[in-house]
């Protein structure tokens, strides 16, 4: 029986026209972001899981891939075995994780402030369904050690600048601060520690609407009154009202933040796109300190980027904690916009096919082959097949251009693959 | 207790100077590589255990990361667990098992020839030691449905291309035929079946010398009278003597075809690298069927690159047999080399550090910085430090050339970072 050669459930082969169109979008990010000071680094796929579990990763820890221990570390002979027992590895789930490791780990060598780009696979054990992947890109650029908001500014400008690089016209940037939302939370009579689970179904606002929101938070068991205000409280604070804000006891200076970022944003956007403040804007992570933001394609109208400050998670390593903003874009969203809208990557390489029918003309053809290819043209070498015709419909199939017929002695001369 | 930053064993985090010759490698050789018409595609990191497990994988079988079942898959309450029972995937160990897959799921959507490169990460659970990691870089090309040796040309002469760009001067491609390893083996006496246990020994000839492959043949149990005869024709065979081989039984095509190969990798060297037979080339993969290479350093003394035709592997996913041959550049040995030497890329970007004092001044100094970085510059804005002159040595430190101070109403100017 022949082995099955489909990929694994939920992961993609990519294929050379996918593979470019990744590629471009790889580097026209990368371009922007080493323009604007930010530098590329790694992390291992994998990671120990003490690192991966003991992390804030809410409903990533439900999704880990965990690797089986070992040689003699691997104990099958006990009843009873646990994963923890079976297990001493994981794939990595997100980027930012592994950078705060990374930061800790490599502090000595590296700048401050830190700006990094990281560009890589993170795998999560979802539910397969359309546009959710279990193996999938992720593409961050996160600024560590910067405690002002010069680092927000920064990553949303550069993010914008990226967005536009790839094409992207209408979107609008959406920002909010975490302290905001626990001021209002707080405001109506919640406690502290009901703030997570609240910002949880907060967060849905966008997808299952006010009434869809106020009936899970009272089938949390919430009061119906608290839950109220609540709600009204949020409709009513649409704008960035600095004396409502600091009645809920949210501190003058984060509202002076948030208006500073907004300010420069939109003198930096010149009208190209735009920013505002959203108190329905949570984002789901439980790490998240102060500023959230997230891009919003008008054309597309879905979420294209997203990130936030976390100040506190580098301190779980180290016995500082350090100030850390991120940003990362939608790398497989926006991919599969691009496709849909059939992209066509800037290019200005020709393909030629060079044919030789004699084993005595091989050496002459790849020169050939490496005149043209000096002068900045992609050139594969071919045998000529019995069938010509259709070797040459087949070439033109595969975007060739040009092809040429190699003979000894005669001129050597492209010629135009006809339809 | 703080948790451990430290990488997984044998892994390791890539800091920006590292990442950014990785890189620049990365975009060397894929180049060039295009330029010759091959064209990039990439798989999943994650295969089927079944399919990783039922390969001719040889030792890397036993150097498999697996991964633990999920959800309702996994059934931990049973006695005396398999690691079958245990797991369903694992992390691949190759781009080559994967690429075969690969070709027979898609091949309706791929040209004929398929010519591919792959660069990825590849994970093996090696005993750590120097140079020797668990998770590395493999940078492939194959070309794969091209029968005739045309296909061997085109990737040496690529891949010597692509050494070259990598600053690689010295080095000779050994190239050999497991055909003729084969009528060697058999014309003194051996049978089918032992080839490959008695190729694994061979293999080793360049560590443990003539005398070390007898002293484990005979080990093996193989007669002392063969193992002699099999030593006394190899080293007789240092040429590729017409003659000799047809005694051996090799096909004359066999032999045509390496003579075409060398000679026409000759001419296309210009002398900047040689190829030569060599009889005592055999390397490890069980699933080479023809011609094998390898590149070696003779520089560094090492093997920068290897690969070799496996015209059967892709026959064992799919009906039909389909040719193909690759060849795969040492991406961590060149890397390792590479750093120790102190290369120095090829660089046209200045670093430039803006600094400013106010926050009313942030939107000018964004507009300063995006022109600098229009003029192709890198450029990162930084508030100002108490100790103005620390910071300044600190930029120094980073590679940063100029600095320039915002002050509303002056004139912009840029300073020559002093040491």
């Amino acid at each position: 029986m022949k082995i099955s050669t489909l990929t694994v459930k939920g992961t993609f082969d990519i294929l050379p026209n996918d593979m470019t169109l990744r590629e471009w979008m790889k580097n026209t990010v990368t371009d922007i972001y080493k323009q604007g000071g930010f530098q590329q680094i790694e992390t291992p796929s994998i990671e120990n899981l003490e690192l991966l579990t003991k992390s804030e990763g809410g409903e990533n820890l439900n999704l880990l891939f965990k690797i089986l221990k070992r040689g003699e570390k691997l104990d099958l002979s006990k009843d009873n075995l646990t994963e923890d027992q079976l297990c001493d590895l994981g794939l990595r789930f997100d980027l930012t994780l592994p950078l705060s490791r990374f930061y800790t780990n490599n502090r000595g060598e590296l700048p401050n402030p830190f700006k990094a780009i990281q560009i890589g696979w993170v795998w999560r054990a979802e539910r397969p369904q359309k546009g959710r992947f279990r193996q999938f890109t992720q593409c961050d650029i996160d600024i560590i050690g910067e405690k002002t908001e010069i680092a927000e500014i920064d990553l949303i400008t550069t993010t914008a600048k990226a967005l536009k690089a790839l094409s992207f016209k209408d979107f609008t940037v959406k920002i909010n601060d975490r302290r905001i939302i626990k001021g209002v939370i707080m405001s109506v009579g919640f406690e502290e520690k009901e703030i997570e689970s609240i910002c949880i179904t907060l967060d849905k606002m966008d997808k299952i609407g006010e009434n869809g929101v106020k009936k899970e938070l009272l089938s949390k068991g919430y009061e119906e009154a608290k839950v109220n205000q609540l709600i009204k409280a949020l409709v009513e604070l649409k704008a960035l009202d600095k004396e409502a804000l600091l009645k809920l006891n949210v501190d003058e200076e984060v509202i002076e933040s948030l208006k500073q970022v907004i300010d420069v944003v939109n003198k930096q956007s010149r009208g190209e796109y735009s920013i505002e403040f959203d108190i329905t804007l949570i984002r789901g992570m439980g790490y998240y300190t102060g500023q959230i933001f997230e891009v919003v394609s008008n054309e597309f109208g879905s979420s294209i980027a997203g990130g936030g400050r976390y100040d506190k998670m580098i301190g779980r390593f180290q016995k500082e904690d350090v100030p850390a903003v991120g940003f990362s874009i939608g790398f497989e969203r926006i991919f599969t916009i691009l496709k849909e809208r059939n992209f066509e990557i800037p290019t200005n390489s020709t393909k030629i096919a060079l044919i030789y029918s004699c084993n005595e003309d091989v050496n002459s053809v790849f020169n050939w082959a490496n005149k043209l290819r000096e002068e900045g043209n992609i050139v594969s070498v071919f045998p000529k097949n019995k069938k010509f015709s259709k070797q040459l419909s087949n070439l033109k199939k595969q975007d060739f251009k040009y092809f040429g017929v190699y003979s000894k002695g005669e001129e050597e001369k492209l010629q135009l693959l006809e339809d």
